[in-house]
């Protein structure tokens, strides 16, 4: 359906490469990864994507097809014999996947040779701006989940193939299970499923819908209760089945309520759940459901032990994208910079690294520093745009937030399970204090940059606008 | 990368069938693929992917790993034979793709055995809700931009894998080319693309960068001109280099605008141009671009030849996804019905097809009508919901809007390329009524049901709630 070749790119990016290659111009460059904005106007970011984009690299090429397609195009014959051999044999240096990580840290920094990192950069954007996003969204539901478990059911309404990626992320970011079966394979994400309205419509009657279910999938029994009327019809057969079913020595596993008031629907199934000895049989609800209103449920008590989240997870309402950028920051030995007439948009020019600060008792301050590569923790920060904002960091711990992942080409980082990429998330979300993770005005985590960052910054803007 | 095989699906399809599958509960249903609201709180959806969804269709298989999978996960192995052998063998009656299609119409129709049908639903849904939801806002985008040239600049923003898609939709709803080369490579949209910062960024001046991109493919060159100072640096740069190739008998294409006042910097630069006596060279601007900016700056009479837009279509925002269902219309020779408290939810029952209206004139007036299969046109059709509003057709010709797309799994309409559908598009939007193509409240297409369909359903009704 879909190989992830040379082509899938912009084709500014081979237009520009083909410059470079007749031109002998592509000495090693520096590209940041950064983005500009939490998304949901919230005080963090999951960063997500960077497995499959290592592996995306590692075997990035261009295929015959794609060679035939942009030699048809009026690219040159030489620069497509370049093309024919293209390999990505450049370096890149990265906060872990799962980090929470902020607004103008460079996240990921790209060495390559300048064609090669040019030819690498939608596809770098393309990855991490959307699995970023996701799992960005899906922390944010686990945060107000407490224990319930959460399901991600949003396949159908997904952006077409990105749905794949999106249960991916949905999962670091502290999903339980989905119920996207090849994503789950692909994975290793636990994946759910009962039944839809179509099962029960098709019989000649609810209580008959779900016996045959349980007759068939005892250990795995999930009744959808909603479809006549959930309180006079679907919590009764589910008991009656329920009941049928423990005398077998079977468990019903729990039902689902797909509409109405969700808070009142669940109260009462649970009550007449208990009063009929169904104390085990669980509540699974979905319908719409989002942060916001999984929070408001939860406050008002409603006893529900499983969320099924669809549209709004996994298309990242209401944001939708990260708004990821790829910025040349070093070239041909020299630091370089996209000046604009806003200094927020003005970009941070030179190899850098960053830096989280912790206190005397090892807990996060809220506070990371950008610096020169090489460079050590610095004693102070400046504020990156408020000329006379600084910081003291003379009494804090600083712990290094890149490491090498790809070298020659070559991934050298193990490859880590989805489950390990979201266990790293819970701890990394037990780390960021509270204010941080407010929906409302969350605290505004502060990146700042090293004296020497901003010397050489502030040189080249000086240097450029004489 | 990915590949779309049977487990392309939710869980609770698989687990459907299985029951079915060992219940012999597997006569023919029906079921109506449609959806409740036009996105963007617009006036109108324009139908697409369909075309995908039946060469999906046409070769939908379980793998073996599908399979090895489902055999982990429990199923069992006389059902796991069954999906072996799984090919999708039914009928499909469906609205063009690239008709204009309103909020409750049967959109698609899909008749197959019941576990066949079920485990379509997933991709069906994932595939036309997407599509049809970026060619929408494609269209949105065609109705105010007149003759400019669109161009889809989306793939760094879209939703990982979802890109693909969405810049074939982009195009069936009226945009020019794509930079996404694989998507141009695939579905035959011509691809644009030159410059980035990065390659301005990357010479020693703005006019050493504009001369090697001149030099290098002086047929399609458009500088991009905002890197350092837009009047005073890039356009002046622009203007050398354009008088340069004029001289060699070359002609600059265009520059790009990425930033700033894009109506204000658009008038000064066209007048430099002209100035200067390039008045062939065309201004393309991108930044952040939707249908309600462009349409902005075109009443501003700024003189964009050329816009570029990213996020906000790929993405399709504010939505991002389309409502789109699939329901249970009629199974085992019964029509079957969704109950719910809210009327609007209750699906509509049997077997269905739908017409057009138009006037003695050949007008659309605005009112489709839903009859069941194989009835004629009626003369007067009832509001869905509403008990006392009905409207008189008798004065009306009536098209049919469904025909059969594929018939024992094989596709029998021909490939239409995306061009054509896009064509079709531009047809349809030029037959519907300007009020519907407004963006702040839009007139409400009518779309009605037969009497014979409103009785159907309301004795169901009835007998479901005695």
């Amino acid at each position: 359906m879909l190989n992830i070749t040379g082509n899938y790119t912009d084709l500014y990016q081979i237009s520009m490469a083909q410059v470079y290659f007749h031109e002998q111009h592509n000495q090693t460059a520096v590209f940041d990864y950064f983005f500009r904005k939490n998304p949901f106007n919230g005080g963090y970011t999951v960063f997500a994507g960077l497995d499959t984009l290592l592996d995306i690299l590692e075997d990035l090429h261009f295929s015959q097809q794609d060679l035939r397609f942009l030699a048809e195009q009026g690219f040159k014959d030489d620069f497509i014999d370049y093309l024919a051999d293209f390999r990505f044999t450049g370096t890149l240096e990265s906060c872990r996947e799962g980090d929470l990580v902020f607004p103008n840290t460079p996240v990921v920094t790209v060495k390559a040779s300048l064609i090669e990192a040019q030819l690498i950069e939608t596809v770098l954007l393309n990855t991490l701006n959307f699995q970023s996003l996701i799992a960005t969204k899906a922390a944010r539901i686990r945060s107000v989940a407490g224990g319930a478990t959460l399901l991600d059911f949003g396949l159908r309404r997904a952006q077409g193939l990105g749905g794949y990626y999106a249960s991916r992320a949905a999962a670091i970011g502290g999903f339980d299970g989905t119920s996207h079966v090849i994503a789950g394979q692909d994975f290793d994400i636990p994946v759910a499923g009962t039944m839809a309205h179509s099962f029960v419509q098709s019989y000649e009657d609810e209580l008959t819908a779900f016996r045959a279910f349980a007759k068939d999938q005892p250990d795995n029994t999930v009744l959808l209760v909603d479809s006549y009327d959930t309180l006079k019809s679907g919590v009764p057969n589910a008991i009656t089945v329920g009941l049928d079913m423990a005398q077998h020595g079977q468990q019903l596993k729990a039902i689902r309520l797909d509409s109405g008031d969700l808070a009142y629907l669940s109260k009462q199934s649970r009550q007449m759940l208990d009063e009929a000895g169904l104390e085990h049989v669980k509540i699974a609800a979905s319908n719409q459901l989002d942060e916001h209103v999984i929070k408001s449920l939860l406050e008002q008590q409603a006893p529900i032990d499983v969320f099924g989240v669809g549209t709004s997870l996994v298309i990242g309402r209401p944001d939708g994208a990260l708004d990821g950028v790829y910025k040349l920051a070093h070239f041909a030995d020299k630091p370089r910079i996209k000046l604009s007439e806003n200094i927020q948009k003005m970009t941070l020019p030179g190899h850098k690294q960053v830096f989280r600060m912790t206190n005397a008792q090892g807990h996060w301050i809220g506070a990371d520093v950008i610096v020169l590569a090489g460079e050590s923790a610095p004693t102070e920060m400046h504020h990156a745009y408020e000329p006379f904002k600084s910081m003291d960091l003379s009494q804090l711990t600083a712990t290094a937030m890149h490491q090498q992942v790809m070298k020659n080409g070559q991934k050298i980082i193990t490859h880590k399970t989805t489950n390990e990429i979201a266990k790293h998330v819970r701890q990394q979300m037990a780390l960021l204090p509270g204010d941080y993770h407010r929906f409302d005005n969350p605290h505004r985590y502060k990146v700042g940059i090293s004296p020497a960052l901003k010397q050489q910054r502030d040189k080249l803007i000086n240097q450029l606008r004489s």
